[in-house]
C-alpha cells in the first residue's frame, strides 16, 4: 500500500481517504498500538500536490523548489570526487553529532552575511535541513498540550512537526508588515491567563512561507521583548533572508538578542536542498540539551554532505551565486505579479513580496480554494490551497503560488490557465450568495 | 560552552558534570521551558569516549566504526562526480519523503541476501541511518510510560532514543543463545498483569551490540509468536546480519513474519556510515503512519546520498565488498580473541561472536568498569564501560571491546595494555572482599 495521492479525478477530501484506510486496517490489533501523537501525523497536502506537479504538461506553481540550473555542477562534481578519493575515510565514516568544526565556522560566516555578527561555532548545531531543527526544538521544549505560537499563515512542514508532538498551535494574525506586536502581546496574555504554557513563537520573519510577508524592521525588537517578558523563546526560521531582491538583509531578531532566540538557517535555498544541511544557532545556556537531542535522532549529519558544503563555501563564489539567485527570483516574482495584474479577475488581492519564493492570493470570503485544485489541474496548473498553512482544518479563501521553480514565460502561462478557474469560482460564489 | 568530554583526569561521573551545568543555567528562567522528556536526553558515554579515542597513541577498542580502507574510493568519487554533473538537478533537489524508487528496489535485493524474500519497495521507508528509523518507530508507537522491551545489554543509541520519548525500557536477560523465550514470555505476562502497555520488543538478533551474542535460529519463530500472542510488535535491527564470518546468514525474524516485524537495515556496516542511509521495512498496514512521521522529521533523505548508494549497488561489486569485510572482521575478531586468551587475568569471561564488531567482557561481580576507563586511558587503551548499554544507571562489571576499526597487531597491543588495568582492579576487589 503506497501513500495516497490526489489524482486527476480526486477532489476526495483527505478525511475520506483516511476513512477508507482506517476501514482497511481497523480489524488489525496493531491499530491499538499507535501512540496518541500518531493520530496527529497527517499527510501534507503540499506533498500530495508535489507528486501531481511532476505530470508532464502541467505548470506547477505549487512546489517551492529552488532553481538549481545556475549551479556550477561540473565543478561541484569534481569537488565531490576529490573529497571522496582524498578524504573518503572521513567523509564516509561516522562524524561528530554537532557537525564538523569547519562547517560550523563557515555557518557563522554565512550568518554574518545575514546580519548576525556574534555567533560562535560552539553554539551551532548542524541538522538534517532546518526541518530537523524544528523537530528537535519541539522535542526539547514541548510537552503535549503546550502552546506554540505561529504566524497565520505559516510553513506547512513546521505545522506537521509541531502537531506530531501534540502541541496546541496558536496562529497569530499578521498585517502587511507581519506580526502585530499588540496583537501578539494580547494573545500571549490571554493564553497565559488561561494557564497555558507557551514555549515558543515560531516565525519566518523574511518573506514568510506561504505569504511572502516580511516582518517590518521596526517591529522586530518589540516582538522579542514581548516574548522575553512572557518567558517565551523565539524560534526564528530564516531560510530566505539572503534572497532579498533589493538592498541589504534586514537584521534578524537573533542579531541583538543572543539569549532569547533560537535561530534556524539552511543551505537549501542559498545552495542546494538535496544535501539536507541546515543548522540551529542556539543560546549558550540551551545548547547542550539541543545538541544531545539532535544527536539522539540521527547520530550525526552526513559528513560527506557537510564537507561538500564546506568546500563550496571555501572554494566557490557562494556570495556571487546568491546574487545570481536574487536576480533570478526577482525576475520570476515580477513575472508572476505582472501576470496576476493582467489576468486575475476582480475581487482578488495578493501580496507583493520583497524576496523569497511565494505570493499569497486572497479570494473573496466564502470561496474555498481546496475544491478548486482539481479544476486547476484539469486546466493544467497546480497551486497549494491555503488551508494547508493553518492548523485549523476549515476552508480557506487563500492559495499559495510559488515562482521559484518555473521560468517567467511558464509562470505567465500558469496564471493564464488559473484565471478562468478562479473567475468561475467567484462567479459561482456570487450567484450562490444571490440565491 | 561546548559539550563536556571526559578527559585524562576525568573519572567525574556524568551526574557531576550535569550538576555543574545545572548550577550554571539554573538561574535562567528558560530552564523552566524544557519539556519533561528533555530531562531524559543524556550525553552518551560512548560519544564521550569517541572524542578521546581520537587522541594519537591511544588504541581505541571503543568505537564500532567500520573499516573503510578497502572501499574503491577513487571510483566512488568518480561516480559521485557523474551523479552531480549529469543528474545534479535531481541529486541536489528535494526528493520524495519515502526515498527513491530505485533505492527501495535495491534495498529489497539487499534484504533478499539477508534472508527476506517477499519485501516490496512500497513498504520500505529510507531513513537517515537506522538510528532515525528507531526514532520514528518510537514516535509512532510510544506514549510516555509505555514499555519497550530490549535485550540486556543493548545498543546505547537505541536506549538514548527510547528514553527521549519517556518510555519505560525493560531489559530482558540473555543467555549465550540470546533471548530466552520462556524468560521473555514470563516478563511480558508480568508487565501486562501490572497493566503496562508494551509496544515493541527491540532486538539485534545477529551479533548484538554490545554483546556479540546471536539469537539462535531455533528460538526466533517462538519469540515472534510470543510477541504476536501478546500484541507486541518486534523491532528487528539487523545492521550486521551480512557480516557473519562463516556460512550463510540466519533468517531474520521478519522473513516468515511480514505482519509482525518492523525490520531495520542499514548501509552503514555493509557500505559506509557517513552517507547516513538506512531503512525500515514496515508491515503494509503500518506503513503509512511510519512514512508520514519520517517525512515530518526531515522532509526527505538526501537524494545525493541515495543516488550514490544506488550507483554503488548497481555498478560496483557490493557482494564482493561484503566478502572482503567478512574476512577482514573475522581476522580481527580472531586477533582479539587470541589476545584475550593470552593476556587476560583469571576471573574474566568473554563472548566469542560469529560476526559483527564486538566482544563483551565480564569481570568478577563487584568490579565496576566505569572507574577503570580513566586508568585504561592512562595505560593507552580505550573501551566502553558496560553501564552504557543498560537503562539502569548502576555500576556494571562488563565492558565492550570493538575489533572493527583497528588492525590485528594494534588490537593485540590494546589488550596487552588493558590486561594489567583489569588485573589490578580484580586484585583490589578481592582484597576489598577479603577485608
Amino acid at each position: 500500500m503506497t501513500h495516497k495521492t490526489l489524482n486527476a479525478d480526486t477532489t476526495l477530501p483527505a478525511e475520506a481517504i483516511d476513512a477508507i484506510e482506517r476501514a482497511a486496517t481497523a480489524a488489525h490489533p496493531h491499530e491499538g498500538l499507535f501512540s496518541a501523537r500518531a493520530a496527529n501525523i497527517k499527510q501534507s497536502a503540499v506533498r500530495d500536490v508535489f507528486d501531481i506537479s511532476m505530470q508532464p504538461g502541467l505548470v506547477s506553481l505549487a512546489g517551492g523548489n529552488p532553481y538549481l540550473q545556475s549551479l556550477p555542477l561540473e565543478k561541484l562534481g569534481q569537488t565531490a570526487a576529490r573529497i571522496i578519493s582524498e578524504e573518503g575515510m572521513t567523509a564516509l565514516q561516522y562524524g561528530g553529532g554537532q557537525g564538523t568544526e569547519e562547517l560550523r565556522q563557515q555557518i557563522c560566516e554565512v550568518m554574518a552575511a545575514e546580519g548576525i555578527n556574534d555567533a560562535r561555532p560552539e553554539n551551532v548545531v548542524v541538522t538534517a535541513g532546518s526541518q530537523s531543527a524544528q523537530d528537535v526544538a519541539t522535542k526539547v521544549f514541548c510537552n503535549p498540550g503546550d502552546v506554540v505560537l505561529v504566524e497565520n499563515p505559516t510553513y506547512v512542514g513546521a505545522l506537521n512537526t509541531f502537531e506530531a508532538y501534540q502541541v496546541q498551535v496558536e496562529p497569530i494574525e499578521m498585517d502587511d508588515d507581519g506580526l502585530v506586536p499588540e496583537v501578539l502581546e494580547a494573545r500571549i496574555a490571554s493564553l497565559q491567563a488561561e494557564g497555558k504554557s507557551i514555549k515558543f513563537l515560531y516565525t519566518i520573519p523574511n518573506f514568510n512561507n506561504p505569504s511572502g510577508i516580511t516582518l517590518a524592521a521596526e517591529r522586530r525588537q518589540r516582538i522579542v521583548e514581548i516574548c522575553r517578558a512572557a518567558n517565551i523563546l523565539v524560534l526564528e526560521d530564516n531560510p530566505y533572508g539572503l534572497l532579498r531582491f533589493d538592498g541589504h538583509p534586514i537584521a534578524p531578531m537573533r542579531a541583538a538578542n543572543p539569549d532569547d532566540v533560537i535561530y534556524l538557517g539552511s543551505f537549501s535555498k542559498i545552495f542546494a536542498p538535496g544535501l539536507r544541511i541546515g543548522w540551529a544557532l542556539v543560546p549558550a545556556h540551551l545548547q547542550r540539551r539541543f545538541y544531545l537531542a539532535s544527536e539522539a535522532v540521527t547520530l550525526c549529519p552526513p559528513p560527506l554532505n557537510q564537507m561538500l558544503v564546506s568546500s563550496y563555501i571555501r572554494e566557490f563564489d557562494w556570495r556571487g551565486q546568491i546574487e545570481t539567485y536574487r536576480a533570478l527570483y526577482a525576475e520570476r516574482c515580477r513575472a508572476l505579479l505582472s501576470a496576476l495584474d493582467e489576468h486575475m479577475p476582480e475581487g482578488l488581492t495578493w501580496t507583493r513580496p520583497d524576496g523569497g519564493f511565494f505570493v499569497w492570493v486572497t479570494l473573496p470570503e466564502g470561496v474555498d480554494t481546496y475544491p478548486l485544485l482539481g479544476k486547476a489541474i484539469d486546466a493544467g496548473v497546480v497551486f497549494i490551497p491555503g488551508a494547508a498553512f493553518s492548523p485549523a482544518d476549515g476552508p480557506s479563501n487563500k492559495l499559495r503560488l510559488a515562482f521559484s521553480a518555473v521560468p517567467p514565460d511558464t509562470i505567465a502561462e500558469g496564471v493564464r490557465r488559473l484565471a478562468p478557474v478562479l473567475a468561475e469560482a467567484i462567479q459561482a460564489s456570487n450567484e450562490g450568495a444571490a440565491l
